[in-house]
């Protein structure tokens, strides 16, 4: 067998092509294959790339041309007679991580799958696992070391702001707050990182970073507030954070003071979510893995097909993760078009079982008074959990006292009743319960699922990914595109409006909307997920998600940026409706951005979906962009009104 | 074989139970069939009655006692030696219709079938019919009898306002409007009660009625203004239009000058839809009579499952129905969740093959001008056509000059396309699209589809009939079920609010969406219906429909009152929100209802869905119902202010 290589990349960004390695990839497949005479192969590349890229002008063309033309200068053969030493330091790691620690499911069942090798595991591999569930936490064995670069943390030059980390789509980036005790205990090269952090008097911070995960968007080192920024690019293969992140991971921010509820603080949080499969900045995955730190050691996740389902849940490994305690989030998928049902059918099983304890724990207490045998920290305890039922942010503290007098007196009088509570004490806590899902699901194909899982009032938060196209499924339009963009099924841009999902579901007047961007406004979109974890009743929130799929010119390491862009040019806007505001005589609806400056134009021409109606056909682009911006600046102008109303 | 009988209905009325005879036929039952010793199958009948109608109080108790013991005393043999002259004259009348007249399909397929000997049946009887279409126009030969009063119509009190022949749910009442000469050919007894109408000089007016498609609901009586009312009760047999009915539908009112719009005018129009298997009173037929006046002879349905389905389709009658010319409605059903796509699918198919007619014509008369083949007045019959190709109104004018001169020119040189054309004749005329179902389907169902289908912008007209409840299932909730309602699924009265689907809609901005209640306000109904017909997008009615499952206190014959009722007390608005009159830089909310008077309370107490609330939990009656005036009060505001933007 012959080896070669060809550093494509390095190739792609001299031309002038970025990262689109595709042509050159090509070209020297059939250099190498010898399937056609190489020049015909060539011509028939070419007639391709005039075809797919044509109308993206002549410069775009003599880049792909370029590139298949040089691809052959490029090929060298591999003498594999020696390994280097990067790629066995590399290898030492990641066996380490697969070898000695790895659980048996990810060493039987995922390596091999890994592998493609799948289909050769025997039915007996998965014996006690007929039901079809895979146990989560598993994608962090995959270190797939995709990106070319990675982030380079610098600890003088960083503000602690944790922007890096708030954006970051692979839960990659992890700031650590070290005790003063931790920081004894780290290893030297941690240690010699440490700063102490202004925030939090006596606490050290660090950036902890896992290369190997990385994707290289980009987006952290973009977000960056410091001065001459606190993050720069290296090659991964020179990155020293690959063999410390072991380290950063066995390390737990520990329990910070109460009251500073700030994006920051969030990003001490440990993310339930990690290393998923999502395209390098990916716009969707910051709010699941948002979501996951502020609520993950509770949380149950329907989802809808599509992205999320792609990202979130696709054999063999599993991004929502669990912690040292073995709690995390518990993720289902069944349908399409039913998320939103199954998603109910979670928050009825669960709530049906917990209603269950509460009663026979009423029915407990009173035989235990009855006996004398109620000691005054059960009874405590016990009214605690009552009161803080619904509460969700308190419950796992007060159903940990709950348990721990419980165990006290399970060897009582009535042992079999307490035993039989304890047998389901994961009931006891109040769940979070969520329904992911993109814009196919929520405004089309499950929206009258939606619409009905809210009209029942249930406890139920609903977190829709806004892509505004089918992304999954290679950009079909759906209710969401907005007017002017091109898609699949809108080819010639679409002429008509973006449902107005948010404003419709409002009318039930009992459902907590919020529209966000976390891009463009991070501390208002944690404020409205708080608000809608928090509501005891339904709550939807639409994010703003930019995708490959909308062609940035920027490139998806600005997806972040775009979204500030999108804000800013009122094409996104942000607002909270919140029904708790009208029990206390207030508005109930909050409008957060502010009035759109100029640029939406600007916004729409820095997207391929739309810049290429601009080049397909001039005269209606123009009407429709016109249209477009018409509608934005009245869609902002009801908003202001229904924000001003008193 | 011994035969009995007994006038139930007269001991119901005798005992205060209206026209319920049930407990009476019960009793009846036993005492005749001796299958239980008479006294203890009353005691059980008696358990039955306390269980039951235990709720409702002692008084209908002890009147469901009284029926249980008196039924005996009213049953009497029959002594079948000789027939009454009433029946043989009935009989008369029936035979006629259905033995000289038939249709084949009548003959071999409906009657078996309604004589429950459709199972014998053998399959070559439906040869030809094997795609399961069914003829429409069939429900006129069932002459059900039901009712045991029918209206009789007093020519010299009648104003000739129609109103009777709006509010009847079965079509019965037929206003005609005769030319001098229909005048002098009518048989005696009809011209001696013919009136001049001082609407029409002229013309001369009479009222048809058939009593044997009557089902006796009263609502005809209920609504007429005349001073000592110009419709009284008589019994069935008593009635003579009976023997008069073949001449009355033998005869259609000729056409009437144009731009006279009115609610009068609508009703001397063929109604297309008859003697539905409707109950009595029904508030949804109306709609569908009316509609089916206005466009009936150019229509297509779709239909969503529920009591449209049955009043609309249940094999083996037909009530929608065709004129002299074979034309009315088309009407289709598949599933319960589908209507809307498939109402979609109806008017793509049908648009797809107009559109291409639109082509093949084009053509032609570019080639018949080359040879210098296009007549004049074939010229101006094309133009006219094609001006007029989306104004449905007067598209089938248009469409008949057309073809006209389509015929006169087909034996020349382009006959072969011209048959062509000529070969489709029935896709020239603009169709009007209708998608009807009932809250069951709009609200809830078929709200995704719903909702998809008014998104893309297709000239379509739904039609909702809204009865707050699944009526032809039995009465289970649906998110159209208001506050404080008692409904299945919601037994302990519903505590939450009814979806505003018409504003949710609205949010699409580029949707007719209207609200109204025939009964009320049927100048704001025709208003609405024929606007949304004329919209060249998407159209949502949502009609208002008393219903059997609302347990009407006054009874089904004041379904008509019941919907003014509603209005008057802001239980139920009406709106129209017209999208062309944003284009004339107008508002288009109209809130069509004025400003609630009094007696949401009094509403809610005279219907038994509410008011058994207040005697089941009064404490929770008072809560939900207060809640209830509140939202109502809050909603009128709240549309008021909406309908005053300027």
């Amino acid at each position: 067998m012959r080896r070669f290589w060809i550093n494509g990349f390095a190739l792609a960004e001299k031309l002038g092509l970025g990262k689109r390695i595709n042509m050159i990839m090509q070209a020297a497949f059939f250099k190498l294959s010898g399937i056609l005479p190489v020049q015909e192969a060539y011509g028939y590349l070419k007639e391709e790339v005039i075809k797919n890229y044509g109308s993206q002008g002549e410069k775009v063309i003599n880049m792909n041309f370029a590139a298949i033309e040089q691809a052959e200068n490029s090929i060298h053969k591999v003498d594999t007679s020696g390994l280097s030493r990067e790629y066995k330091k590399v290898k030492k790691i990641t066996d380490n991580k697969t070898r000695e620690n790895t659980p048996a499911f990810v060493a039987r069942i995922l390596e091999p799958m890994n592998r493609q090798r799948g289909d050769n595991l025997p039915v007996s591999t998965f014996a006690g696992m007929e039901d079809g569930t895979f146990p989560t936490g598993t994608t962090c064995y995959e270190k797939r070391g995709i990106a070319l670069y990675v982030p380079e943390w610098d600890p003088d030059k960083c503000l602690h702001c944790n922007l890096c980390s708030v954006s970051c789509p692979h839960s990659v980036l992890r700031p650590l707050l070290l005790t003063g005790k931790q920081a004894e205990e780290a290893p030297e090269s941690i240690r010699l990182r440490l700063r102490p952090d202004k925030g939090y008097p006596g606490r050290y911070y660090y950036m902890g970073i896992s290369p190997l995960d990385c994707t290289g968007c980009g987006n952290c080192i973009d977000v960056c507030p410091a001065k001459g920024k606190a993050l720069r690019k290296v090659p991964l293969q020179e990155s020293g954070d690959t063999l410390l992140w072991n380290y950063c991971e066995s390390i737990e921010t520990e329990k910070l003071p109460e009251g500073k509820e700030s994006v920051k603080t969030s990003q001490f949080l440990r993310p339930y979510f990690e290393f998923s499969g999502a395209c390098a900045g990916c716009g969707e995955t910051p709010y699941a893995r948002l979501i996951t730190q502020l609520f993950g050691d509770r949380m149950m996740i329907s989802n809808s097909a599509g992205c999320a389902t792609v990202w979130g849940g696709s054999a063999p490994s599993v991004p929502y993760t669990k912690d040292k305690k073995g709690r995390g989030p518990a993720w289902g998928f069944s349908l399409f078009e039913d998320n939103a049902e199954y998603g109910l059918g979670m928050y009825l099983g669960y709530s049906t079982v917990r209603k269950e304890l509460r009663e026979k724990l009423m029915l407990l207490h009173e035989k235990l008074k009855a006996e004398g045998e109620c000691s005054e920290e059960l009874e405590k305890a016990w009214l605690d959990w009552e009161q803080g039922f619904y509460q969700g942010e308190k419950s796992r503290e007060k159903t940990e006292c709950l348990i721990k007098e419980l165990e006290i007196c399970k060897k009582g009088i009535f042992s079999a009743e307490i035993r039989e509570i304890l047998a389901r004490k994961d009931y006891l806590v109040k769940r979070s319960n969520w329904i992911f899902g993109g814009d196919g699901w929520a405004y089309d194909i499950g929206y009258g699922g939606l619409d009905h899982v809210v009209s029942t009032g249930a406890d139920i938060n609903i977190m829709v990914f806004d892509t505004e196209v089918y992304s999954n499924t290679g950009g079909q339009a759906s209710k969401s595109t907005p007017r002017a963009a091109i898609a699949k099924f809108a080819a010639a841009g679409k002429n008509n409006r973006k449902k107005e999902l948010g404003m419709m579901i409002m009318n039930y007047e009992n459902v907590y909307v919020a529209q966000i961007a976390l891009g463009a406004d991070p501390v208002q979109a944690l404020k409205a997920i708080r608000e809608a974890e928090s509501y005891p009743g339904p709550s939807l929130i639409i994010g703003y998600a930019p995708c490959v799929n909308h062609g940035l010119k920027e490139g998806m390491g600005k997806s972040w940026h775009q979204q500030k862009k999108a804000v800013q040019a009122g094409y996104w806007n942000l607002y909270r409706y919140n029904p708790e505001r009208i029990k206390e005589g207030a508005n109930p609806f909050l409008l957060d951005s502010g009035k759109p400056s100029s640029g939406f134009r600007e916004f729409l021409m820095s997207e391929v979906r739309f810049a290429s109606l601009m080049k397909k056909d001039p005269v209606l682009a123009e009407t429709l962009f016109t249209e477009a911006e018409e509608e934005a600046a009245k869609r902002y102008e009801r908003m202001k009104k229904l924000s001003d109303l008193s």
